[in-house]
């Protein structure tokens, strides 16, 4: 895309969907980059599903994990850093035109950073409407037909299936090993952050899991896969559209 | 609470427990500081529960609420200062040997800060257990068993009988109106952020409903409150319970 | 108070009073709010002196207390976080009309930041009048007819008379000792810093005295403390009125 | 790359590059990320050449280019964000024992932010050693073979024919055309700052020319632009074999 | 001063003093650097008087002065630049074995961030001890001695006479000439800031004068300006010797 | 220069020039304020040449230097505090109509801060237009025509001799001494660093040289530094007097 290119976007009023991932620990099977392969191919999809409706800015690939740090890999920003990142791409894009920012996070680390991001959108720059989506949790249904541990999450069978549908050449699938899959395997303060309507806790990954799996990947297909990132796009896709026509 | 009784408090293992609300609109009748008196009273009853385990901390009565100030009397701190007056409390406390702090927000809007600030004690204090907890959603039978408009939240049925049960004083009940209760009174950006599974948005209350009230408080009872009140208790109680033997 | 109520006083002009105070070691008779206890005293006297012409915002109940770290109990923020949650307050207040702040503080270690924040409203709130004050050092008249040790100060005489007429529930009155009283139990450094037309220094209080107190508490009265409310009180009422007429 | 394989890589002394570009104006006929296209084809190109000596780090999408802004379609981080970013990124693999950092970069705008980056590096993190170079004044050899404009630079003839060697499909050819190639059609004070050993200057590019292009890149090839590539990836190969012996 | 004589000054315990100045309006007849050069002739006849104990280190020329804005020639650093210079210095100087630092400041502007930065080195480096002192309210005694309007101040009698003394060539003696010097000239909210036991106020320098003048520096004499000089200096001294010898 | 002359020259269009230098080792031989001395020097003779056409601003005494620490006498300001200063003078100068500020640097480890600088004041000041020199690369004649070593720079020929022609009562001649004067003497990754065409990287000083000098300044004449030092003066005056026309 040229400048002149970005300025006929902007002005018809184009969704800017900015990828948003991480560089962490994802066992001893997935690519350190899961997270941000796995927005990247999201944001691809939707691009497909809605053409001129969107364009895709930049990619943030590393993004909040000290919860990971434990582990050799991990790349983390602070969160006021990703924060920075993330409010000088608004005011940039603000100041030609664009009015309509989804981010889409394949980490859920980042989610905090970016609720704050908004609240700082919505002071500064009024005139932006500001949007942000985790994958995996935009497949409700999906995620229900899947077959999942008690125990589940990152680098579970969700997270899995989709890099088998999407990237497949970059799981090691032979290393593949259930993580994490009841509670007990959890230390006591880590089973106290389970179960609906609790106060939240932040706990390093190695108090979760010692392989830093949560759930049974080798339980995962790519068909599963296939079905989140479908279903996620999908919903994405509807929202984008009802979007335009505000 | 002197210097030598905090010392002995810390040492044995006591949870700090840190209020924290907001000041800004809740509509013609309830007051500025809602959030925190209710934060506040939920922490007192904490207290009176569980004796010995718990420790009261000073309130942070400013909270997050950017998406409020379109609303005279709202005051908010920017995220960035919300989050450093909470590490600051934290590097303090642990610097005298506290390991287990609670914060208990009456204002949802400072979660996402919340969030941030406990990503940041993870990696600054790892020796450290933090835990954050809302009032309202922690009582989720209470709230089940309430009549609610289809839109509801701030200023709302719930918020309105908590107050009706700890402050009913500060209520002007004559001024309880409904407020936006149904989403074809919200703005069409609005009402793409209600629903399971979409995309989360931030909006300036304004764009929400024009008194600063979701749903309607004429039907909230003081009876309803003091069940959302013990229920928010009892689940903080439970869980503090089960801490402390950690 | 709600928010129209809130609109309409800015709009009469009333003053914003924002009391602040910290949270620090008082020796083992006072408690860690003492500070905080005080301003909110004083202003709550305010208030009933002048009724419609103030109207007093959110508390600041930790302050800037480096200095007693070494002491179990004490909390400081930062001064640049003090700061910030002033400069955002005076944000949100310019905002919606308020241009009269005083701020009363009970703890002289807040003075050095609340004149910097003096200095930065002045730059980026032109349009708003900050004042600034402690508590004990404006009753002059009320000390001078006090019996003070040499060397006074913290959790001294005057703070303990405050206290003992303001809050007497609070004080352990058999656990008042004498701290320090005279120079020679100052470590040397500390000694240079007393006396007039001298360079100022800042000093741990646990080279100043040992039980963290400075002054003889047990000579301290709550008709004293009375005295000192007073007087406190009227000269900043008197101040408040001029105010209010220029 | 796992979690497990970063660690190996880091332990046999590995060198980690991090490719950091530019998103803004390149001209009719360049897309805005050409200097992140260029950093990472360079990169991959290194990789290709030195094998298990490298590792690719994370890209850093979007660089300093508030000259740029007047152009529809640019993007930057402040300076202080930028160098954020990277100083997180050596903080995290400083503490997963990385020793040796190289930071390729497409876009010249980077290079004040990363000396910064790189003292703050000496101070904070002395066992770290980060090296940083640009991309095209990396081919003193194959840009003195070229025909170039008196003036030239951003989307001139360097950066076209690098652009036509690399990513052919992403140029419109069609849209090349001359910007400012004599001195004579700069506005006077960016006159100024041509020639050796005079005063620095930073302009707006578009007091340097109207189409954002310095230089004539019609007469770019694509064979002049695998010159520059592969010297460049001589260059830096050279340099990493030798600091690999260190 | 070489590396190694530095070495030897921090080694033998010598007392390292800053002087801090401003560059701000002084009326008609002043230069705008007349602090900076009070406070360094101040440290000349310090070190003329203590040889060896003392040791000058580098002068923060420009300080705090966002209330002199409105006047030409005025130059501020924001509070918190300032602060940062001066613990920048105080990092640098604790390194290498400095523990004694005396700012001496020829402008009261810096006086609230000096405070600030004495908190936060007590924190950061309570290796050293810092003192700040002021110059013209060192000198008590000429001060009284000499006659001062019943409003002065900046630019009035006292500096004045300190420049005649210190710096004659740069008094423009033929333009000085009376500023404020009762209080029926101050603006109403001015006036409410003068006296004994009051809040105080931050003011911008053309609601006090409309020349930037407190006083009536005709009035001013070297001789007077010889005798402030003097007492500060001695005072200065007294404290430096002392302090040495704890 | 009072504040009314400031006001004069901002209005006539003047080149605020501003001298920035470092304090830190220049080896045995040479002053720790080497840098400053000569940018101090540089610009006074820029004023006898250019007269009304530049005003002298404040110095700014202490520059970047992290490279240096490992040396007594070295004070370094964190590169975002240098950068706030400068960003700070020119608000203010902003503020007050001046246009045009020339920064000229007696040291070559702040200039990737003043290219920084610059970035931010391109975007935040677009009115103001900033030049930034460093001192001895502004004289390639001059040092074409000296005898150096094949491994030069600080501390070496060029510095001492201008140090000679500037300040030979700061040089202690007896104490000069030949440093690292052939590649062989650095460590290796020094070695890298040097040459044509190759990665950037920031060294500490400790690994160049033992006694903190580059080259050999026994060769060094006072004859010499004149002609760098004229050089440099004719050569900035060329620029600020086109400039000037502009």
């Amino acid at each position: 895309m040229t400048s002149a290119e970005a300025a006929q976007a902007a002005q018809r009023g184009a969704v800017l969907v900015l990828p948003v991932g991480a560089v962490e620990q994802h066992g001893p099977a997935l690519p350190l980059g899961t997270d941000t392969i796995r927005a990247e191919a999201v944001v691809d999809r939707l691009v497909d599903a809605l053409d001129e409706l969107v364009v895709v800015g930049p990619t943030v690939p590393v993004g909040v994990s000290p919860h990971h740090l434990a582990f050799p890999g991990t790349m983390t920003l602070r969160p006021a850093t990703f924060a920075a990142v993330l409010t000088d791409y608004v005011d940039s894009l603000a100041r030609h035109g664009w009015r309509r920012v989804l981010v889409v996070t394949g980490h859920g680390g980042n989610n905090a950073t970016l609720g704050v991001v908004a609240q700082d959108v919505l002071r500064d720059h009024p005139e932006v409407e500001l949007a942000w989506a985790p994958v995996t949790p935009l497949a409700p249904d999906a995620l229900g037909a899947m077959n999942r541990a008690e125990v589940t999450g990152h680098c579970g069978e969700a997270e899995t299936a989709q890099m088998l549908h999407l990237a497949p050449d970059l799981v090691r699938s032979d290393r593949l090993a259930a993580g994490t899959t009841v509670p007990g395997q959890l230390d006591p303060f880590a089973r106290l952050s389970r179960g609906a309507a609790h106060p939240a806790v932040a706990l390093p990954y190695d108090r979760l899991s010692a392989s830093g799996v949560l759930g049974d990947p080798t339980s995962a297909t790519a068909e599963d896969g296939r079905a989140v990132v479908d279903e996620v796009v999908r919903r994405l896709a509807d929202f984008v559209r009802e979007w335009s026509t505000t």
